[in-house]
C-alpha cells in the first residue's frame, strides 16, 4: 500500500520551494531596478573589443552542452525498456527544469560567488544585484548546463524503478548543493584548486565535476534502490535486460558526442584561447578509440559484436578526456581513450558481478572513466599549456617530466570527489527513501511499467509492447 | 466520392507556381551578371572589420534555427498517432522546401524591401539585382529559417485530418503573404514598429511576428476542419487521444530547446550586442519554468504527472519569453515562464471544452503564449536595453516606471496579429476547402490513417500498429 | 558453412592494425616533448589577430558536419528493415571511430601532408612533430569530420547484407587511403587543382571529393553484393522494400540538414570570407529545390506523394550543390537544386532497372548528384569569387562567359573521381570477398536479420517485429 505522505509529501515540498523561490523573486522585483555591473554590454563591449567573440563562442558552445540532454534522453530510453520511456523522459526533462532553477537560485552563487575559506561561494542568489550583467549571465549560461550534465548522468543508473517525486527532490539537491559545493573546490577558487601539489588538482571541463560526481551519485541511488526485479538470477548472476530501441541509443550518442565539443571546447570559456583546436581534436580521437576498444574486449571476452558497449566506450573516452582534453597530444588521446574503452567493459562486468544494477552503465562509464580522466592529466599533461591560459605554469604529468606532483593533485581531487558524491548520495537517497516512504516503486508496478504506475499512460501506444525477458 | 477536380487542381497550382519561378529566374538569368552589391564580401569587410564575427553567429544562430523543423518534425510526430506519420512527416519537409522558395520568390521583399507606406516592402524579389550582397543574403538566411518556423507550427494543429494538397498551398499562402506582411509591420519599418506609444509595437524575436501568426492560423485550420472523428464523444466531451512515441516528442522539445538559443540569441543579428547572454539565459530559465509550473498545474487539476503537458509547457515558455527575452532580468523570465506554463494547461483545457481539436496544443502553445509574450514586454521590461541595440529610447514596461505606454503597444500589436491570423487564415483554409472540394480526407481514410490513403505507405511497415482509441 | 578463417582474419587484421598504431605512438612518444610549431597557439594569436573567429567559425562548424553521422544512421535506419538496426547502428558509429583513427594515422598525411608529384601528400603522420600545432590540429578536425562522410555514404548502398567485419575494413581503406589520394589531388594541391582549364579543377566543399566517392564506392559495394533476397521478383523486376522507419528517416534528413551549413560555409576555412552567407543561403534554397522536383517527378510517375522520395531529394539538392555553393548566385542554386530533384529520381528507377539494389538510393543521391555538382560548377559559376578568396582568379562557368574551360576541368575531374572511387571500390570489395570467404551474410541470416546474425541482439526487442516483403 502506497502510504499517503509518501505520495504528497514531495510535492507539498516542490510547492514549498516553489513558492519560497517566488517570494524570494518578489522580494527582489520591488527593490526597483537592479544593482547592477553592466546589464546592456555596452561597456564590457568598450572595455574588450574580443567580447563579441568570446560572447559568440560560449553561447554557442552551451546551447551544444544543452543538447547533451537530448543525448541523455534518446541514450538512456534506448537502452532501457519501452514500459518506461514516459518515465525517464518526464526525468530527463524535469531534472533540466527543476535542477536550472535550483541553480539559478542557490547554485551558481555557492559555486561561483566570492569564496568563504575555499569552501563555497556566498554571492550570486538569482542573479540578482551586481550579477545583473552581461559577463555574469554569460558565465551562468555556460556552467548551469554543466549542472544540469551532471543531474541527468543519474537517471540512468536509477532508471526503470526510482519513483519521479524522489527524482525531483534528487535533482534540486545536487544542482543546488552537491555539485556545486565539490565545483566551488575545483573551479570556484576552493581549496582543491590551490593543492600544494603541481599546479593544484585541475580539470578542464569536468571528468571529476561532471562526471565523477553524476556517476558515483548515480552509483548510491543504485545501491539504495536496489537490482530491478529480475536483473540477477537465483543464483546471483546478471541476466542482460535489453534497451527497446538501438535506433534511438545511437542517436544518443550522436548527440552526446557532437555536445560535448561545446563541452571541452568551449571550456577555454574564450575564443583567444586557439588551443580548442587541440581540445576538439582530442574530444574526437578519445571517443573514437573509446568506441574500438571497448568493441574490441568485449568481443573477445563473449565473441558479440556488442552495439551497446561500443556505444558507451565512445562515451567512455569523452568522459576520460574531458579533464585531460587540453593538456595532452592527439597521440595521448587515442591512449587515454582506448583505456577508457576497456574501463568501461570491465567495470559494467564488475558492477554485475557484485549485484549492483546500472541500467545504462553510467557509472562505469561516468563514473570510473571520470576518475581515469583526472588521473590521466597527472599521467599525460606534456606541459605546454596552462590553467585556461596560454601562459604558466604549465600542467606537466609523470611521462612528460613533471614527476608524481600532478598525479597526486589529481589523484586527491578524484578521491574527494567519489568520496563527497557517493557520501552524500547515499546519505540523500536513503534520507528520501525515509521521508518519501519508500523511493522505489512497488513491485508489480515495476513489472507493469512506471508508465503506467507513475504517469497513467504509455509512450508507445499505437503498439503493442512486450518483453523477452522472464521474471520468477 | 473524391472530385478529379479536388486532386488535380493543387498540383496544376503548384506546378504553375513552379514554371512561373523558373520563368523569372529565366529573366533574370538572361539578364547577365547581375547588378550587385557586394556579392564577394570584400567590401564589407573592408567597411567593417567586425563583419566576421557577426556573419559566423547569424549563419550559426539560422542553422540552430532551422534544427527546429527537424524538432516540429519529432514533437508533432510523437504527439500524433503512428498511422500519419508519413503524413506528417511530408509535411514538416516540405512546408520548409515550398516556404522557403515562395520566401525566397515574393515573401522576403514584401517584408525587408523599401517600405510602402509601412504596409509592405517592394525590393529584393528572388535576391535579385542589388540583393546580391553578402548582407542581404546573410539576412535572407536569418529571415527564412523564422517564416519556415511560423508555417510548420499549423501542421500541428491540423494535423491528421488535413489534405497534402492544401497543407502545401497553404505553406505557400503563409511564407509568400500573411507571414510576410504582418512580419513587415513589425520587423520591417512598417506601421506597428511606429505606433505613438512607448518606443512602438517592438517584439524582439518573434513571439508575435513568428508563434501568435503561426498559432491563430492554426487555430483557423482547426475550426475549418473540425475535430478528428473520435476526439469528442457523443456528449461532447474530449477524449484524449495519445500520441505514438513520448521519446520522439522528448527529442523533439530539446531539439526546439537547442534550436531557440538561436532563434532568440541570435535575433540581435549582431555578435557586438553582448546582451546576448541575457537573452540566451532568460530564455533557458523560462523554458524551465514553464515546464514546471505546466506540470504543478496539469497535477493539481488532474492528478497526472503528464509529460506532454510538461513538453508543452516547455515549449509555452520559450515562446513567451521569445519577445521580451532582450528586455527583462532572469527573475522576470522565471515569472513569465511560469504564467506560460500555466497559460498552456488552462488554453488545452478551453480549447477542448469548446470544441476545437488541436493535436498538439499548437494553439495554446504558440498563439496564447506568443500573445502573452507580447504583453510580457509592457509589463516586465526592464529600461535597460534599447531595441537592439544599447542605445536608447529604452524599453520600459508597466513594473519598471514606463506606464502603460509600452503595454498599449505590445496589445495592439498583439489584437493585429491575432485579427490578421485568425482572420486571413479562415478565409485561406475556407477558400481552399472550396477550391479543392474540401481540405478534409475522407473519413474512411481519416480513420486508416492518411499514410495509406494520401501516400499509399505506412510509416512503421515492421510494426504491427493498434490503437486505442474506440470509434463510434 | 561459415569457415573459421574467414570469421577470425578481420579481428586479427584489426587486432595488427591497432597494435602497429600502438607501436608507432608509443614511438612517438618516448621520442619525448614533440617537436612542434604552435601547440598553445600563443605565436599563431600573437601573429594573426582574426584567429579566434575563424577558429571559433571551424570548430563549430566541424561540429555540424560530426552530427551529420547521427544524421546518416537515423536516415539509413529509418529507409531499412528493423531487423537490420543493430548492424546499421553499430556501422555508422565504427566507421567514424576507425575511420577517424585511420585518417589520424595516415589518412591525413596523404592528403594534407607535403606534396610529392601531385600525387599524394608525404608529411604529418599521426599529427605529430611539426604538426603539433593549432593551425594543424584544427584543419585535421574539420577534415576528419569529411572522410567520416564520404566512409558513412556507402553504408547505405550496402545494407542489409555486408558482413560487419568486411564494413570495417572497408572504413580503413577508404579512409586511410582511397579518399585522402583523390582528395589530395583536389584539395591538397594535387594534379587536378591545376590542370589547365579555367582555374583548375574546382569543388568548393566536396560534392566530388566527399560525395562521388562515396556514392561510387557505395555502388561498386551494391554490385559486388549483389541484390538483397526479395528485392527483385523472377522477372527482375524490382519491388520496393519499404523502411522501418519514416519518422527517423526524416529526423535524419533534418540533421543532414543542419549539418551541412557547416560542411558547406564552413569550407571557406575563414570567417573573413564573408561570401559564407551566400554559400549558406545557396545551400537552402538548392536543398528545397530537390525536395519539391523530386517529389513532383516522382508524383507524376507514379501518382504517389513519396516522403523517401522527397526526403532523398532534399539530400540530392544538397549534394549538388556542395561543389558550386560558393560561386553560383541563388537562383542558380534553385535550378541546381530542382535538377538534382530529378536526377535523384531517374537515378533510382535506373539502378532498378539494371538490377543493382541500393537500398537506401545513396548512389543516386550522392554519386550522381556529385557529379552533377561537379559539372553545374562549370556551368553556373557566376566570376564573383576566387578559390576560398575575394581574389582573382575568379570562376566562371559557361553561362557567365567563361567558355567550356572550367567545365572540361570539371568533367575531367567528375571522370577521375568515378573510375578512382568505382574501380578501388570494385577492386576492394572482391578483394574483401575473397580474403574474408564472401563479405555477404548466409541468406538465413540475411532473412532473419543482421542483428541477431552478426551482434545476437534485436534492436526492438520490446516489440514484435513482422515484414510484409514475400521470400520465395
Amino acid at each position: 500500500m502506497r502510504t499517503t505522505v509518501g505520495i504528497r509529501w514531495p510535492w507539498r515540498a516542490l510547492s514549498v520551494a516553489a513558492v519560497a523561490c517566488m517570494v524570494c523573486i518578489g522580494v527582489l522585483a520591488t527593490a526597483g531596478p537592479a544593482l547592477a555591473a553592466d546589464p546592456s554590454g555596452a561597456e564590457t563591449l568598450a572595455e574588450n573589443p574580443n567580447a563579441p567573440v568570446d560572447y559568440v563562442w560560449i553561447i554557442i558552445a552551451a546551447a551544444l552542452v544543452f543538447i547533451m540532454q537530448g543525448g541523455f534522453a534518446m541514450l538512456t530510453a534506448g537502452l532501457c525498456r519501452a514500459k518506461n520511456v514516459v518515465n525517464l523522459m518526464m526525468k530527463n526533462l524535469m531534472d533540466f527544469a527543476i535542477g536550472s532553477l535550483a541553480f539559478f537560485a542557490v547554485g551558481f552563487a555557492l559555486m561561483f560567488g566570492a569564496d568563504k575559506g575555499g569552501l563555497f561561494g556566498t554571492t550570486g542568489w538569482f542573479l540578482a544585484g551586481d550579477n545583473y550583467d552581461v559577463w555574469q549571465y554569460l558565465l551562468f549560461l555556460f556552467q548551469v548546463m554543466f549542472a544540469a550534465t551532471a543531474a541527468t548522468i543519474v537517471a540512468g543508473a536509477v532508471a526503470e524503478r526510482l519513483k519521479v517525486r524522489a527524482y525531483f527532490l534528487y535533482a534540486i539537491a545536487i544542482c543546488a548543493l552537491i555539485y556545486p559545493v565539490y565545483g566551488h573546490w575545483v573551479w570556484g577558487g576552493g581549496w582543491l584548486s590551490s593543492l600544494p601539489f603541481g599546479v593544484g588538482h585541475v580539470d578542464f571541463a569536468g571528468s571529476g565535476v561532471v562526471h565523477t560526481i553524476g556517476g558515483f551519485m548515480g552509483l548510491a541511488g543504485a545501491i539504495i534502490l536496489g537490482p530491478r526485479i529480475g536483473k540477477f538470477d537465483k543464483n546471483g548472476h546478471a541476466r542482460a535486460i535489453p534497451g527497446h530501441s538501438m535506433a534511438l541509443a545511437a542517436l544518443g550518442v550522436f548527440l552526446l558526442w557532437f555536445g560535448w565539443y561545446g563541452f571541452n571546447a568551449g571550456s577555454t570559456l574564450s575564443a583567444l584561447e586557439l588551443r580548442a583546436s587541440v581540445i576538439a581534436v582530442n574530444t574526437t580521437l578519445a571517443a573514437s578509440a573509446g568506441a574500438v576498444f571497448s568493441l574490441i574486449v568485449i568481443h573477445a571476452k563473449t565473441k558479440r559484436l556488442d552495439v551497446g558497449m561500443a556505444l558507451n566506450g565512445a562515451i567512455a573516452g569523452l568522459v576520460a578526456i574531458t579533464a585531460p582534453c587540453a593538456w595532452v597530444e592527439a597521440w595521448a588521446a587515442v591512449v587515454i581513450g582506448l583505456i577508457a574503452g576497456v574501463i568501461v567493459v570491465f567495470g559494467v562486468l564488475f558492477f554485475d558481478r557484485i549485484g549492483v544494477d546500472d541500467p545504462v552503465g553510467a557509472v562505469s562509464v561516468h563514473g570510473l572513466n571520470g576518475v581515469w580522466g583526472l588521473l590521466a592529466v597527472g599521467l599525460f599533461a606534456d606541459g605546454r599549456y596552462g590553467n585556461y591560459t596560454t601562459e604558466g605554469p604549465f600542467v606537466t604529468g609523470l611521462f612528460y617530466g613533471g614527476g608524481v606532483e600532478q598525479l597526486i593533485a589529481q589523484a586527491i581531487g578524484a578521491v574527494v570527489a567519489v568520496a563527497w558524491a557517493l557520501g552524500l548520495g547515499l546519505i540523500l537517497f536513503k534520507a528520501l527513501d525515509v521521508i518519501l516512504g519508500g523511493i522505489r516503486v512497488p513491485p508489480q508496478e515495476e513489472i507493469e511499467g512506471l508508465d503506467i504506475g507513475e504517469h497513467g499512460s504509455s509512450a508507445y501506444p499505437n503498439f503493442p509492447v512486450v518483453e523477452d525477458v522472464p521474471y520468477r
